[in-house]
C-alpha cells in the first residue's frame, strides 16, 4: 500500500498552500455544521442567539457516524475537479450520510437552483435544517431528491456496481464512490470490485472507489477495519487495485495526505487513459484505490456520559439524544456546532462567504448538477430497425416451429449495430446469452473482457457489449448505473434466479416511483427483464431451477411503473421487446422460452394482439356468434400450447361444445383499469369472459396471481386457475405439465368437470383423456422423453 | 503461494508409492467411468458389447465438465480421512457435478446402503446410469436425494457459507468445500470467504476450501481463472488464508501433488487446533486453502469435430452430442469410457474389485455417510424454559406498554444458557441483535469474533453465539448450514431487506420440500425468521426501508412448509416463539415489531388465540349475542392497534353498530384447510366472518395476500383489505399509516361507507373522522411528531 508515510517522503504535505488548506477546512466545517444542523434543528440556524430546546426536533432522526468522513472527501474532491476540470459524479454508497450531500450541494449552490425555497441565506438554512428527515420533508438517506445522486441510501451493497454501470462509454466521467466498511461486508460488494475486469480504459471512464473505514457498523465493528493492514493491502491488490491509504485524525495533516493522494490517484488514472488511448496499451490496469481511515463520528463530541462516541459505534446515529432529559447535552450540542466556527463560514445573511463558495466547480462541473447523475438530461432515443423486419411467417396458426429467443436475437443484434457508434445500449447477463439463444448478437459486438484471452475464446473483447459475469448482482447492478446515467440495455436471465435480485429490483423499483414525482429528473431508459430458460423448460435442470415466482414479487410495486408481458411465440416477443425498448422510467418483464416451439401469430395478428395486450383468438375458438360454454384462457408460451392442445382435444371429442380461447400477452389487463393504467374496463372483460362462463386459465406462474390481479372482475367466481404449483423434478418438458396439472389433458378434463349439463358421453370422454395421459406417462417413464407427437405437435386447424 | 515447485522442492512428489498412486487413479478412474455412464448410457453398464444407439439415453442431460475435478478431489479425500481418521463431509459448490457425488458414494457403498435397488453389481450399476437425469429417476445436480450432500446444486455462491455454518459447535468436523470458479464470481460466495473470521479454531471444526479452477463458464472464461498468479494469491492471503495451489493435467504427477498438499493443508489444520485448544493461542489463524487448476473436462474427449472440448467451455454440459445423427460421436464416447479400463475396475459381477473399495473410508467415516450431513440424525431437541415465565401482566386488555421483541431477548437468553453446554444454538443477523432489541442475550453470550478487538467493543468473543456480519447471504448460509448439520437457529433481520436472501429461501424450501419425502432424510430443525423493524416502524429510515413483500415471497412455497406468523403483541410473539422452536422442517417466519406499545392478551388468553391461530377478541366486540353489522379483521401489531382504535372511535360514535373484532396471528388459518395444514375450516371461517357481513380486514403487508389466501372463502366478495400500497417517506409512525389508508381513521370510514343504511348521524361521523385526520395531519407537519395521544393511546374499555 501507498501509505502516508511513502507520501510525507515525496515532499506531499505540502500539497496544500496554507491558505488552500485553511478554506478546504473551512469548507469542511460547514459541511459538518449544516450536517449537523439538519439533524437537529428547527430554527436558530445560524446560532445567532443561545440554544434553546425550542430551536431542536422533537425527534432525532439521522445517522451521524459517516458523514464528516463523507464532507471530507466531497471537500477535496471539488479541489480537484476544479485543478484538473474534471467530469466527475459522487456515488455514496453509506446513504445513511445523507445530510452530507445535501450540505455540500447547498453549499456549491446546486441544491438550491433545483430547490429555490431553499435559498442560500439565513431562511434557506432554516428551511434546509427543518426539512431533513421531517414530515412533508426531504428522506434521511441519500434518494432521487438529493442532487447528484444515481444511488440511494437504503440497502447496502450496490454502489460499486453502480458506479462501474454510470462510466462504461462516458470515456471522459471519473464516478468516485465510496464504501463504507459495512456496506464493504455484503456479497454484492465484494463481487463488485471485480467490475474492474470489464472496464475498458479506452472506452469507458474511470471509477475512483475510496473504501472508507471509520471502524463500526451500528453496534460491530467492521471486518475490514479490523484485518490486519498488510492483508487489507493484499485483498485489494489481490482484486487488482494499487490501493493508498489516508488514515489519521488531525485535520490539518490529514488535508494534506488525502490531497496529496488525491493527485497521486488522478494522475494514475490519467496516466492509464492516456496509455490505452494514445499509445494502445491493452490488458488489464491496476486502477488506483484509497482505503480512507477516520474516526467514526469524526468531530463530533469525543464522549458522551462517560462513554466514547467518536471513534465508536456509539457515534452511528445521534451522539446526543433526550436532549430535553438532559440539558447537559443540549448546551454540549450547541458547543459541538460552534466548534465549527460558523461566524467564519456564513456572512451576516446566512450565506456561504464568498471565498469558500468559489471553493466549489463551475455549473455542471459541481457533482450536485452533473447531468450524468441526472441521465435523462444526455438520455437519446434508441434507434431501432423495424421489428417487423424480422417477423416470422406464419401462414396458419401453428404451422410454423420458431424458437422465439433466437428470433429477438436477431433483432438486438440490429439495435446493437445501428447504436454502436451512439455507444448507449448493452445486454447484460450472468454467462447465458448463447445459452439463451441471443447469440445473433455475437455478430455485432463480442462480450466485454479486459482479463487474458486464449485462442479457444468465444467473442471476448475489451470494447464487447455484451456484458457477462457470473454475479446476477454486478449485472443488476451494472445496469442500473447504465440506466440511471442516460443510456439503454436489456438484462437476460434464467427465470429462477432473477430471485437473486429480488430486493435491488425493490430499490430500484422505489427510486422510480420517487423520481417520477421529482421535476427536475428526467425520464430514464426502462429496466427490461428478458426471463427465458423459464419454469416450463427448466425439465433438465430440475426442481432448483423452477420458479416462476419473480412476477409476483415484481407486481407488489406502484402499478404506474411495472409491466409483465407473457408472449406466446416469436413474433408477439419482436412486438413487445420494440415496446419495452421504447419505454420511459419502467420496469419490463419478459418471460419467452428459446425451445423451439409452434408461433401462432402473423406479425400483423401480432402487433394487434399486442397493442390490445389481451385478446379472443377467433381462429382458435369455435364460439363465432354464440355465447361460449367455457373460456380457455391462457398467458405464457407453455400454456398456450397445452390451452390449444386442450381445445384441439374437446373440438375432436365434443364438437357441440362451444370454446372461446382467450390468450394474455400484458398480465396487467386482467387487472381493473383503477389499479393499473393497462387494466381492461371491466366492460371489455365482462363481454370477453362473460360474466357466468366457467373460464379455465392456464397461467405461466404461481395460478394464484391471476386471482389476485382478477379478483374483482365479476365472473372472478367462476376463474379456475392452473399453473405452477411448485411441483417439480429433473423430467421431460412435458412431464413438468403433468406434474402441475397443466398438461392438455388436465386442462381438457377442468372443462368437463366445470359443465356437468353436457350428458352422457362426458365419461367416456373423460376416460379417453385418462387413457391417453397414462400412456404418455408411461412413455416417458419407458424412454427418458416425450412422445414424438407432443414435442412436434402443431396445431391441426 | 505455495505451489507445486516449493511442494516438489520438499520431496512432495514421493508422498504416495507406486501401488497406492496407482489405486487412488483407478479410483477416479472408476469414479470418472461412472460418471460418464450415468449422463450417457441406458444399458450395457460395463461395455462388455460394443456400444450402440440402444445402450444410449435419447436426452442426454448433465454436467461433465467440472465432474472429473470433483471426482479428483474426492478420491484425495478418501485417502486422506483414511490415513488420519478425519471425521469429514463433502461440499460439492457445483452442484452440476451431480454425477461425481453419485459415482464416488456408489463406489464407497454408501449410496447402495440408502438405495437398495441400486447395488454394487452389473444390474445395480445400470440402474444407476438409467435413474441419472431420467423420468422417475434422480435430478442431474447435488439435491437432497445425494448421500452426503447438504447443498443443492442450484444456483450458485452458497456453498462455502454452508460449509461454514456445518462445522461452527462441531469441534471435529472438517467440512472441505470445493468452490467452482463460476460461483467464485457471485456475491454471496465473495463475500462468504470473510467467515474465517467467525471461526474459533478452539471451539468449532474447520473448512478446507478448494478453489477449483477450471477456467471456464457456461461460455465465458472465469474471471479468477484468468487474473495473474501474484493477483490470486494475494487475494486469498487478503481474505486470510494461506493459498496452496495444485496445478496440471498429467494424472500421476497430480496425484502426487494433490495428495502432498493435502497432507501439508491438514498438518495445517491440525497445528491450527493445536495451538488454540493445547496451548490457548489467541487471534485469528491463517487458515489454509487450496487453488486447484485443472483443465475443463479433464480426461473427456480432446478434440470433437475439430474444436477443442477437453480444456474449454465447450465441455460444460456433453462433450459429445447427436449421437444417432453422428456415428463417430458414438465411437468416441465409446472409446472416451473403455479409456478408463473398466476391466480393470470392476470385477466380472460388475462390483468395485476389493483392492479399490478397501481405498473408501469405513462406516460412517464415508463421506456419503457421515451423519453431518444428514443433520437430522444428530438433533437433540432444545432445552426450553417455560415461555409463559416471560410473561408481560396484561390486567385489562391494552393497558400495559411492553416491546413485543425486549420481552423475546429475555426467553432468548435464556434458550442460550439452558442449551450452553449443548452448543446447539445460534442467533445470526446483519449487526440488528440490539438495533432489534434482543440484547438481553448478550447476558448468555457475545458476538462471534476472531479478529482484532478493542476497548469500547460491545460483547465480542471468539465463541460468541451471536453471528453478526452485515452480510444477510451470509447470515442464512451460515444459518442452513448449521441447522442442516443438525442443530437450531433464529435470524433476526430487518423486515425490507430480508427480500436480499428470497432466492435462499427458495432453495432451502425446496430442500426442506423434497426431503420430507426421502426416507433416510432425518428432520432437522426448521428454519426461523424474526423480521422486525418491519415496514410501519421503518418511518425514520424511510422509503427504501419498507418493504413488507417477503411473506408474499415465502407463501408461494409448498403448504406443508410454511408457516407466517403475525403475532399482535409480546405474549403471542412469546408463544408463537416457543411452537417455531419446537418445530422441524419449516420455514417459519414471525412478523413483530420492537416499538412500545400497548399489550392486549394475557399469557392464557395468548396461548389460547395462538393455538388457535385466529379468533374472536369479544372483549373488543360488542356483537355479543347478535349478527355483527361489521368484522374488523387484523393481523400484525400496527394494523391492530389501528383497528382497535377505529372500533373505539366508532363505538363512541355509532353505540348501535355491532362489531366484531377478528385478529389473525397465524396468517395460514386464512387459507382453506385443503390448501394448507393450518387452515380453517370452512364451517368456522363462515360463523367467524359470516357470509353476507362486510370485513374491514387490516392487514400488516400487500393487501392483496389476503386476498390471494381467502379467495375462495364464501364471505371474499365482502372482503375490503388495507395494507401497504407502497406509500412512504421519512415521515411518523402514524404517518405511515395514514398515507396507506390503514390508520383509525380511514378504517372506521371504510366502516360507514360499507354500511349506508347506518342512517342520518353517519354523514356527521364521517365529518368528525375527517376533522380528527386533519387535526393529526397538521400536527405532525407542525410539528414533526405524532400527537401525543396517538403514541401514547391505550385501549380504553
Amino acid at each position: 500500500m501507498r501509505d502516508d508515510t511513502a507520501l510525507r517522503a515525496t515532499g506531499a504535505s505540502e500539497t496544500l498552500d496554507a491558505e488552500t488548506l485553511r478554506r478546504i477546512d473551512a469548507w469542511w466545517r460547514a459541511a459538518n455544521y449544516l450536517s449537523v444542523g439538519q439533524i437537529y434543528l428547527l430554527d436558530n440556524p445560524l446560532l445567532r442567539e443561545p440554544l434553546t430546546l425550542d430551536h431542536v426536533k422533537p425527534r432525532l432522526l439521522g445517522h451521524w457516524g459517516t458523514t464528516p468522513g463523507l464532507n471530507f472527501v466531497y471537500a477535496h474532491l471539488n479541489r480537484a475537479i476544479r485543478a484538473r476540470d474534471l467530469d466527475m459524479i459522487f456515488v455514496a454508497g453509506p446513504g445513511h450520510g445523507g445530510p452530507a450531500l445535501v450540505a455540500n450541494t447547498y453549499l456549491e449552490g446546486s441544491y438550491s437552483e433545483l430547490y429555490p425555497n431553499v435559498g442560500r441565506d439565513a431562511e434557506g438554512m432554516r428551511r434546509l435544517f427543518r426539512q431533513f428527515s421531517f414530515p412533508g420533508g426531504i428522506p434521511s438517506h441519500a434518494a432521487p431528491e438529493t442532487p447528484g445522486s444515481i444511488h440511494e441510501g437504503g440497502e447496502l451493497g450496490y454502489a460499486l456496481a453502480h458506479a462501474f454501470g454510470a462510466v462504461f462509454d462516458h470515456p471522459g466521467l471519473i464516478a468516485c464512490c465510496v464504501v463504507g466498511d459495512g456496506e464493504a461486508e455484503t456479497g454484492p460488494a465484494a463481487a463488485a470490485w471485480h467490475s474492474n475486469k470489464f472496464l475498458d480504459p479506452a472506452n469507458d471512464g474511470a471509477v475512483l472507489p475510496i473504501l472508507h473505514l471509520n471502524g463500526y457498523k451500528i453496534a460491530n465493528p467492521a471486518v475490514l477495519a479490523r484485518i490486519d493492514g498488510a492483508s487489507l493491502v493484499k485483498l485489494f491488490e489481490g482484486y487488482g487495485y494499487r490501493p493508498y491509504l489516508v488514515e489519521g485524525d488531525e485535520p490539518a495533516a490529514m488535508h494534506q495526505r488525502m490531497a496529496a493522494t488525491l493527485d497521486a490517484v488522478l494522475d494514475d488514472i490519467h496516466a492509464i487513459r492516456l496509455a490505452a488511448r494514445e499509445r494502445g496499451a491493452r490488458g488489464l490496469p491496476r486502477w488506483p484505490m484509497i482505503v480512507l481511515r477516520t474516526p467514526k463520528g469524526w468531530t463530533g463530541p469525543k464522549r458522551v456520559d462517560g462513554l466514547k462516541v467518536e471513534g465508536s459505534w456509539r457515534s452511528h446515529q445521534v451522539p446526543l439524544a433526550e436532549l430535553a432529559a438532559k440539558p447537559e447535552h443540549l448546551r454540549m450540542l450547541e458547543e459541538w456546532m460552534r466548534s465549527y466556527r460558523p461566524e467564519e463560514l456564513f456572512d451576516e445573511h446566512g450565506a456561504l462567504r464568498p471565498e469558500l463558495a468559489a471553493l466549489a466547480p463551475a455549473g455542471a462541473r459541481r457533482m450536485g448538477a452533473n447531468p450524468h447523475a441526472n441521465g435523462g438530461l444526455l438520455l437519446e432515443d434508441l434507434d431501432l430497425p423495424d421489428f417487423r423486419d424480422y417477423a416470422v411467417a406464419v401462414p396458419r396458426p401453428g404451422q410454423t416451429q420458431a424458437e422465439a429467443t433466437r428470433v429477438l436475437g436477431a433483432l438486438l443484434r440490429d439495435v446493437m449495430k445501428r447504436n454502436a457508434a451512439r455507444r448507449n445500449f448493452r445486454v447484460f447477463g450472468p454467462d447465458e446469452t448463447a445459452s439463451n439463444r441471443l447469440d445473433a448478437l455475437f455478430e455485432a459486438t463480442d462480450r466485454t473482457w479486459m482479463a487474458e484471452r486464449l485462442d479457444d475464446d468465444d467473442h471476448l473483447a475489451p470494447d464487447g457489449r455484451v456484458m457477462e459475469i457470473l454475479s446476477e448482482h454486478t449485472c443488476q447492478g451494472w445496469l442500473e448505473g447504465y440506466l440511471l446515467s442516460g443510456r439503454h440495455g436489456l438484462f437476460s436471465c434464467y427465470e429462477a434466479f432473477i430471485h437473486i435480485v429480488d430486493s435491488m429490483f425493490n430499490q430500484h423499483a422505489k427510486w422510480l416511483k420517487v423520481s417520477k414525482n421529482i421535476p427536475w429528473r428526467r425520464p430514464v431508459a426502462s429496466l427490461n427483464y428478458l426471463l427465458t430458460s423459464h419454469v416450463w423448460r427448466q425439465d433438465h435442470n430440475g426442481f432448483s431451477h423452477q420458479d416462476p415466482g419473480f412476477i409476483d414479487h415484481v407486481v407488489n410495486k406502484k402499478a404506474d411503473i411495472i409491466r409483465v408481458y407473457l408472449p406466446p411465440d416469436a413474433n408477439t416477443l419482436l412486438c413487445v421487446a420494440d415496446r419495452c425498448l421504447r419505454s420511459r422510467d419502467l420496469v419490463n418483464v419478459i418471460v419467452a422460452g428459446k425451445q423451439s416451439q409452434p408461433q401462432w401469430l402473423s406479425m400483423d395478428a401480432a402487433v394487434k394482439h399486442c397493442s390490445a395486450g389481451i385478446g379472443i383468438w377467433a381462429w382458435a375458438s369455435n364460439d363465432q356468434g354464440v355465447e361460449p360454454d367455457v373460456v380457455m384462457a391462457c398467458a405464457g408460451d407453455v400454456p398456450t400450447i397445452e390451452t390449444l392442445a386442450a381445445v384441439d382435444l374437446l373440438r375432436q371429442h365434443m364438437p357441440q361444445l362451444k370454446i372461446r380461447v382467450v390468450n394474455v400477452v400484458d398480465l396487467m389487463t386482467l387487472q381493473p383499469r383503477e389499479e393499473h393504467p393497462h387494466g381492461l374496463p371491466d366492460r371489455e372483460f365482462d363481454a370477453m369472459f362473460p360474466v357466468d362462463t366457467p373460464v379455465i386459465f392456464a397461467y405461466h406462474g404461481y395460478p394464484w396471481l391471476i386471482h389476485r390481479l382478477a379478483y374483482r372482475r365479476h365472473n372472478h367466481d367462476h376463474l379456475h386457475v392452473r399453473g405452477y404449483k411448485e411441483e417439480g423434478t429433473t423430467t421431460t418438458p412435458f412431464d413438468m405439465a403433468v406434474r402441475n396439472d397443466l398438461d392438455r389433458f388436465h386442462l381438457a378434463g377442468d372443462v368437463l368437470d366445470r359443465l356437468p349439463g353436457l350428458g352422457g358421453r362426458i365419461g367416456h370422454v373423460k376416460q379417453v383423456l385418462r387413457d391417453r395421459l397414462t400412456e404418455h406417462r408411461e412413455y416417458i417413464v419407458a424412454h427418458g422423453r416425450d412422445m414424438p407427437d407432443i414435442s412436434g405437435w402443431q396445431w391441426p386447424y
